[in-house]
Parts: C-alpha cells; sequence; structure tokens
C-alpha cells in the first residue's frame, strides 16, 4: 500500500494522523497545504471538500477519525472485542469533537469576532476535563486506553493532548494517566524525532494570543 | 442485553439511533428530555454531559456514529471487510458532521441571532450536495450503500435524510439512488409506524420558518 497525506500546515487535525502512520512505521509522503495562501483554490481537488486525506493507493479517504481507525486496523494496532472498540471510539469522538470548536475559535481570531473566539474556546476548555475524565478512568494497569498494549487510540489521543496542552494549559496535568500515556506515546523514536523537527506552530494556530474565556487573553 | 435510550424530544441526532433499533427489531424503551425545560438541570447526569446516549445493560454509551455502529455490529447489520466499512464509515462521518451546522443554526435562531443563523445554514446548505453525491456514488446495483444487502448504514443515512431534505427541501431528489434508499428504508413496517406515530417538530428544530441563507426566510 502506498500512503499519502494532504493536509494544510498545521498540527489541528494532522497529529493524530501523522503520529499513526509514524507508530505503524510505514512510509508515507505528505503535502501540506497553506490555510491562507492555497487553500481556497486547491479545496476542490477533495471529494468531500475537506482535509486531511489519506490517498490509500491513490484512492482518497477523509475523515480524520476514520482514517485513523483505518490504518490502526489494516497494520493491527487495534483491540478486538466489538464492546472494547466501541467503548475506545467513545472517547476518540469526544475528544475529536472538541477540533470543531477549536477551528470555529481560530477562525472567529482571523476574522476578528472576538465574541465568536471567546465563546467557542469557552466551550472547548468546558469539555475538555470532561473527556480528559473519562479517558483516565479507561486507563489500564498497563497504561494504555482499555487494552494491555498500545492501540491506535493510545497513539491518536495522545497527538491531540499534544496540540490541546498549549491551549488549556496545566490541564492535562491534572490527570496523571493521561499524561504519562501522552509522556510514553512521544519517546516513541519516529514521534520524538517528528516534534522536534516539525514546523514552528502556523499563525493560525498558533496558542500565543488566543483570546481566555474569563476576560483576558 | 437491554437497551435505553435517553435524548432531547427532537430529530436530529435521535432519529439514526431509533431508526436502527427499529430496523434491528430489538426491544427498547427511550426517555425524551425537553432541551428547553429539562436538558440544563439533567445534563449533569451524563458521563459526557452530552446526549444521546444509548443504556447498554445500565451502561452509557454516547456519540451517536459510535451508537449506531455498535448496534449494526452486535445485531449482525453490517458489512465485515475493512475497507468497505472504511468507505461508508466516510459517508457516515461526512452527513453527521452536517449536525454540527444545523444544531449552530438552531441555536442561532433561538439566541435570534440571524448572523450566525444565516452563516450555519449556509455552510451546511453547501455541504449537504457534496456529501450526497459522494453517498450517490457509492450505492450498488441493489441499491445499498458499498453493500449488496441492507447494512445499518444504510438506516443512518436514510434518517438523516428524512430530516435534512426539510431543511433543504429539493436536494435529495436530485440525487435518485439515495431517494430510492430512503424510501426502501422507511418503508420497513417498524419505521413506517414510527413515521407515522412520532411527535411533531419540536419548535427548536421546526424547519419552519430558518433562514434561508441567500435572504428570504
Amino acid at each position: 500500500m502506498t500512503y499519502q497525506l494532504k493536509y494544510l500546515s498545521l498540527r489541528a487535525r494532522g497529529e493524530p494522523v501523522r503520529w499513526i502512520l509514524k507508530a505503524i512505521g510505514v512510509d508515507y509522503r505528505e503535502e501540506t497545504i497553506d490555510i491562507f495562501k492555497e487553500w481556497p483554490s486547491r479545496k476542490r481537488e477533495f471529494r468531500f471538500g475537506k482535509v486531511p486525506v489519506l490517498e490509500v493507493d491513490g484512492e482518497q479517504l477523509h475523515q480524520t477519525t476514520v482514517i485513523c481507525r483505518f490504518l490502526g486496523e489494516k497494520h493491527d494496532l487495534v483491540s478486538r472485542d466489538l464492546w472494547t472498540t466501541t467503548r475506545q471510539m467513545e472517547v476518540v469522538e469526544a475528544l475529536h469533537d472538541l477540533t470543531n470548536n477549536m477551528a470555529s475559535a481560530l477562525l472567529g481570531r482571523v476574522q476578528r469576532n472576538e465574541e465568536k473566539q471567546r465563546a467557542m474556546v469557552g466551550l472547548a476548555k468546558a469539555q475538555f476535563p470532561v473527556v480528559m475524565g473519562n479517558i483516565e478512568g479507561r486507563i489500564t494497569d498497563q497504561g494504555w486506553i482499555l487494552s494491555q498494549q498500545m492501540t491506535w487510540v493510545d497513539v491518536f489521543v495522545a497527538a491531540y493532548l499534544d496540540v490541546y496542552e498549549n491551549y488549556f494549559p496545566g490541564v492535562v496535568a491534572k490527570f496523571p494517566l493521561c499524561e504519562a500515556l501522552r509522556g510514553r506515546v512521544q519517546e516513541m523514536p519516529a514521534i520524538k524525532t517528528w516534534r522536534q523537527e516539525r514546523p514552528a506552530w502556523h499563525p493560525f494556530e498558533d496558542p500565543e494570543g488566543l483570546v481566555s474565556p474569563e476576560g483576558g487573553s
């Protein structure tokens, strides 16, 4: 199989896919698209008008959680029991849901719509610890989410925490099992190297200067 | 297994779950919660602060698409090949994504924020035919989505189309295979009966009076 990831030059919904590709250790290429300069004219190349897209043997597959689960199942980095995978997907989708609010908040900042920005950051900030608490309660004595060994779900969660702890400093640390899980995932050599080499935050998603819902910035 | 659905007294994200429960033919109870009068005080009963929730043997399972897939897999109304299920999930998640925009639009209406309402309806209206086109292209000669027989994915799609055609009249009819699929699903006796007996639109989600993004209402 050949894999090519096409996504914006952002962390956002891209990091979970990148981290899983690195965790399973397959070769892949990535093409990044600048959200301001290139995306408006390139949107139509994509069947759903959305990215990330993973081209699998040349065929476009979109939807972040669908891409990630496919990679996990294809490369055997999964749990196999139905109820277990269902409970894992529940936290995957809950965490992923936050990207909708955060995307709206970041768009609000670009549009200089402070009310929208504040409201959307507020929604994400309120829900983030709720989701974290539910993940924390599902980490086994081996340190993985409803599993005795690492699955793609752990990598997915770790990648999002690595992004979100910058938007909501101090929250991840309140959940020590989540914090430890994230630490173990990001110490994997391929992910460690990527974290050192990856580009700095794109201005669109830079946590610096994002308003706080309480009033300050 | 005992199933109890807890959701708002809305169609919205509830209909796909209800239709799948009826299509597989299991007994279930449903408790509805009024979004205005009851939801604010009852939100905390739910581990993620969100509904729909399906209680499975008393345990809360949330996230619409996760609930629906679980029911399909548990009751054998699924495809089993990885690439097939992946391509089915791609359209499931894409269609489900529209509920975020529509929920924001309906909230905007309650808040008398016409700008928000118009913007959110506009996003959903632009994306709906894109998703429909992708579904249309995946319907087999047997009339089901990437399958020779009906799966939960068909029921899920039909239930959402039954809601969305009221928000965007005339769109579904442009996709004759989707229209035929929806017709076949809603002719299933348990679903046909439900469509005749279910409550009228709750004022929160009534398509009547929703603004059009072009300017009129």
